[in-house]
């Protein structure tokens, strides 16, 4: 009996860690690690407030006030190319283009005592470490990495709030784990505003850093568990300007101090090893208190690193298998990996309790919700938030809620634009919330007062002071004189503006219907018919004279150029298409795009840019155009975007370190292609339609919150049959090349007949 | 029947606004303004968490990282001399000898707008303002000040969390209000860590102020409501180096834009104004959150500022009825301002809601108690808790649960030192926190567990990496080597170890009394028997062979010479004659101080100390020997004290702005100033025993809270019949020279029979 009952547990255990692996062993975080991808390698589980990864570099965001460019490969904290560790630290975008974060850096050391990092060349001279890849292991949910300067091995792994580290110690009388308050990323010297550290007994520390960076004003708590006690502790303030030192020398305060407090602070805990010994560390961290972090810390309540090893994974596994495709190894891997990718952020930001610092910088109780931060939105409104309504339509309707409270606490009542952690750093162009909300709202997958987010929509479409809305709405265009970015904007908002327009019709605001979708025809202002270009518009109505469409600066486009930008009328295809003088113009304009060779100069002078990222003269290592390879879909020529899509895909896409062709951004770029190797793309959110690409999974199957799913079946596909012959959606097939949201949500099947001919 | 009712309110009204004025009308806080007084003229409430009060200038507490000894005389934000006001501001020590606080700034102004504050001698060129005395209105609750350079009237008040500003304006289509919240007491460029403000509607701004000072990590939030809505305002960043300015210039933020942050920010609020039009302002304090602070803010519901006025001027009668003393005007005007003074500190330091920022930086409950801050305990220990335990008996049990509280929260594990809004910054020697719990929990004045106190009595005591306790504990005394103030901590420490005895004593903790009634006896090791003087011990055991008595540096004692410390035994005054060789050398040497000249090389070298807070060689001006006056009554000549008393009382303590012979340190000074003109004195805090003085009152009633009251007859007195002929307690003669806690608590009378002859 009790060896019958062993046969069947170990048979269920190994049957649950094979279907556990089933998916997320194709997570590879290491894709997108070199270069432009940004993305991270750590440790984190699916939308986790943690993520614990190796920093490679620290470098800082400004030296003696100036901006240092090559922070930039930095803004995830790990290049691929480098050499060395500086430590694990807990908080990380995933494949931004400007960044922040990097709190709390956690480093074992050996030997003499080191509190400087060191330098890359000579790492021996600080606490960071030489490593080689060889060494590295980096799974969804865990990384693991030896140390080669000391011979520590360290192991990361998470849960939603609690970063969870183990490090293998060889024997030894000066072990040491650093804890380094002053680095972060995107750091320059006075970003840190404050930290505090508190001993509250020898395996228990609680603290905070409070930043002034691209959040503007932000303050991370944590509290760090030690699995055995320190034997002794320390701090050092190498803060270069300490006024007021007041009568604390009364006390020694480097030495078992329980508490330090300053702008520059790394302390260090002291162990002896025994070889082989593991000391694990538990840090939790909270947007609102040190006390609310401890109450996190209870989110792992037990020292087994593989236990919650297993946790996060199985955390990955449940989500991974939303989407269960057929395919090659690499597509599985590229495929998985963007599903781990789109699934890092938008991040939880809300303690156990529910408490969760609003943007009014008071403490809130989420009521029914989580809440999230961390929402890029000009990238993600894209494809990856509708990706969530239908892969993730229950987090994303928590995040229109988020958004939603981002806008009632917000003090220029506004819904976000690029905002993390209770700041809204008003990064890139558009008002692209309204989107998001009009999407989820249109496709039933919001909880709340719809009402209300019109509201919100419309007050924010409505501030005027913002970013040259007051021209926007009072022009139809913003003058050239009075913004950079002139006519990114416009495009944008135009766009948003017809998103707005969709909801009010949904919710019978007839008004506001008419006027949004007035105000969503804006393009046609900037759009210059004798050059088929979208062009800046001076204040007196005419268009600016110096103008180059392939040039990315001082043109009025954000990130981009005329070319890609020109495209940019996602809510009205056929309305672009005749503006630009039909079918054929339209076509032979997209060819030209998707076929010019770019001087060597353009990507000298193009930030974020390089020929990887490059088809043509269309940019996918960039989000604007990213809907533009669908828009032969609106001319007679479909089979040009199952051309460009299937290049795109194949060349943007590798599982490679060096495989994501630009910033991942925060899972735009992984949402991207998991929609077009799925076969389909939301061109415009806010609509019901998704365009047909080309598929490059052999089958799929969606597995539908609602406990339906849909199946994408594709026959005769291949690396070469990249052309779609025909459709049949639930066995019918289809006469054009777009599918429904409703098509997908009730359930069925979408089979794909491929070819190696376009008809 | 209405016009009876009518006349009934009447009389009754102006008898309430009689009976309200019979003490509060004595309070003169201009007293002390003058040179080393360090109190503040403004308007604060019994023991009131706001201290609104004008600041005649804000000079930086250091210049180029470089100490600025000038900026001593703004400890409390205000000099009587000084011609110019820069604004009004929320904090405030009273009367401290190292400063801080002085958050949140306001200034009304007119015309161009200013914000700068300017310098005092070209007040024009500023939003400061000059003004003269003339125009000037000081009383308990309530300032009023005109502001000439643009005519303003401002008036203040306050309730214990709120500072109710009120400003009569000329006509004018620019007024302003300036919010300065850059400024601050003890300030320097770095020192503001951080300052946020929130404009929430047209009358209500939020935002806070975290500061790095002699609190290390001090953060005030505010709520701010104005009785009108302002048409327009802004905030200017005066920060040099603003590294990241990120994406925050999509919007004006200098103009109409809600939300201000930053190290250095001033803001301004626009109105038009009618002739006499007055603006009113309410701003309410809080530790805990903005939103804390909203709470508080309905503290005060209405916007009726005489009201205000009348409620703080009654909270401040119904505290100082408890003294009721008969005298002259002079004596009556010094007896209640020294009461106001007593009144002023500690300070309350908790929301509405029984909210507060715990010595750990985390936001605590108080259950059944009112949380205060500002323990300025080298001083207050002395006489000022002691006057608490006879007529503030239940607030001393709330400051004995606060600071129960700071050890329970503390990272070390002490009791407070000298500690405000949740920092302790360990000012000055001793650990006389004991002394009080011990003082308290003798006089049945602690509601809390005893046995705690004292187990956080022998923890601090015990402290051995503090300011040389474990010298102490271990050798008996504190090397000369290790510690510049060896000696004066020796004697602090075995007064505050007898205290501790006491207390061991009264629970039965023989062990504990043994120990440090041992203990206690330390100030021997420091006695030179051949010098008759305290000395400082070199580590070999040998005393310190350069030596000089008068000296107040280098010799090993804190704020005072050998000749004021060497009396510091109030726990054995007779083991000390003993010491010294018998009551005659003991008399010969108390004469010898008390009567000594010192050479003007003394007062050039010696800080905190001018000729008029000295009487021979005795510094009444600073505290460690306010006791020794009492010490004759040990010798055979009691009458000597009872002389010095009296002119102590003469010379120290004047009905005049410069009236205050030294800092009032938080109303210790005044509250010798009590006890001794009601004719006795706390010589040791821990015995139940007063030592006699010589009363100036003519009678007094203390109203115990007991409901008895304990009253004092003086028959004969005048300012020459300063001799104590005769006492009776109860009718019944006294024999010596003391009488007890008890005689005083269970009520009675105390007659003095005065003569102009000592026996």
């Amino acid at each position: 009996m009790h060896k019958k009952i062993t046969c069947i547990l170990i048979l269920f255990f190994v049957t649950l860690t094979y279907s556990q692996n089933k998916y997320t062993k194709y997570v590879k975080p290491i894709i997108g690690t070199q270069r432009m991808g940004h993305v991270y390698p750590g440790a984190s589980v699916p939308f986790g407030m943690v993520q614990l990864s190796p920093d490679t570099d620290t470098i800082p965001y400004a030296v003696n006030g100036k901006y240092n460019p090559d922070v930039y490969k930095y803004c995830a904290g790990y290049q691929y190319d480098d050499k060395t560790i500086v430590g694990f630290s807990h908080t990380h975008f995933s494949g931004t283009g400007h960044s922040d974060l990097g709190d709390f850096l956690v480093m074992p050391t050996l030997g003499k005592l080191q509190l400087n990092p060191g330098t890359a060349d000579k790492p021996l001279n600080g606490f960071r470490s030489a490593f080689s890849h060889s060494n590295e292991v980096a799974e969804a949910g865990y990384y693991k990495v030896k140390l080669d300067d000391d011979n520590i091995v360290a192991e990361l792994t998470a849960s939603n709030r609690v970063g969870f580290h183990q490090y293998t110690f060889p024997k030894s009388e000066e072990a040491h784990i650093i804890l380094d308050l002053m680095s972060g990323i995107y750091n320059y010297q006075e970003k840190n505003v404050w930290t505090y550290v508190r001993v509250v007994n020898d395996t228990l520390i609680t603290g905070y850093r409070q930043t002034n960076g691209w959040a503007r004003t932000r303050t991370q708590y944590f509290a760090m568990s030690f699995s055995k006690p320190f034997i002794e502790y320390g701090a050092k303030n190498f803060e270069e300007k300490q006024v007021y030192k007041g009568f604390w020398r009364k006390f020694n305060q480097e030495k078992n101090f329980p508490e330090a407090a300053g702008k520059q602070i790394r302390m260090y805990f002291n162990f002896k090893t025994s070889e082989n010994e593991k000391i694990k560390i538990k840090m939790a961290l909270s947007s609102v208190s040190m006390d609310r972090a401890l109450l996190n810390l209870s989110e792992i309540k037990h020292w087994d690193f593989e236990k919650a090893k297993n946790d996060a994974q199985n955390a990955w596994e449940r989500e991974l298998k939303k989407v269960e495709v057929e395919g090659d190894e690499d597509l599985k891997t590229n495929f998985y990996t963007a599903m781990y990718h789109s699934f890092l952020a938008p991040t939880t930001y809300m303690d156990l309790d529910g408490k969760y610092k609003g943007l009014d910088q008071n403490i809130h109780q989420a009521e029914d919700f989580t809440n999230y931060t961390t929402f890029s939105l000009w990238d993600t409104y894209r494809a990856l938030h509708p990706l969530f309504n239908i892969i993730q339509p229950k987090k994303n309707n928590d995040m229109v809620h988020s958004m939603m409270k981002h806008y009632e606490q917000s003090p220029y009542k506004m819904l976000p634009i690029w905002s993390h952690y209770a700041n809204d750093n008003w990064c890139m162009s558009g008002y692209h919330s309204v989107s998001l909300l009009s999407d989820a709202i249109l496709k039933g997958n919001y909880t709340g007062d719809a009402n209300k987010a019109l509201e919100a929509c419309i007050a924010t479409a409505n501030k005027r002071d913002y970013e040259g809305i007051g021209f926007y709405i009072d022009k139809g265009f913003i003058p050239s004189e009075k913004s950079g970015i002139s006519v990114s904007n416009t495009l944008e908002y135009a766009y948003d503006d017809w998103a707005i327009a969709q909801l009010a019709k949904k919710l019978n605001r007839n008004d506001v219907y008419e006027q949004f979708l007035k105000r969503s025809e804006n393009w046609k202002n900037n759009f210059d018919v004798a050059t088929g270009f979208m062009r800046p518009k001076l204040a007196d109505g005419s268009f600016k004279k110096e103008f180059d469409p392939l040039n990315t600066h001082g043109q009025g486009f954000i990130e981009g150029n005329s070319w890609n930008y020109t495209f940019f009328v996602p809510q009205n295809p056929n309305a672009l298409v005749e503006a630009m003088g039909g079918k054929k113009v339209f076509t032979k304009k997209l060819d030209e795009l998707f076929s010019m060779n770019l001087p060597d100069v353009f990507f000298a002078d193009t930030e974020d840019i390089t020929r990887d990222g490059i088809i043509g003269g269309y940019v996918h290592g960039n989000e604007p155009a990213h809907h533009v390879a669908y828009l032969y879909n609106w001319t007679d020529q479909p089979w040009k975007s199952q051309e460009i899509i299937r290049k795109t895909l194949k060349m943007q896409y590798k599982p490679t370190p060096d495989g994501l062709g630009g910033n991942d951004d925060c899972g735009q770029m992984s949402a991207w292609y998991i929609f077009s190797s799925l076969g389909f793309y939301p061109v415009a959110p806010g609509n019901n339609e998704y365009a047909i690409g080309s598929p490059t999974v052999q089958n799929a199957t969606i597995n539908l919150e609602n406990g339906k799913s849909f199946q994408i079946k594709v026959n005769n596909g291949s690396d070469k049959n990249i052309y779609v012959k025909k459709m049949l959606l639930n066995k019918k097939p289809l006469t054009n090349f777009f599918i429904n949201y409703e098509d997908i949500i009730k359930g069925g099947t979408l089979e794909f007949i491929m070819s190696n001919k376009h008809k």
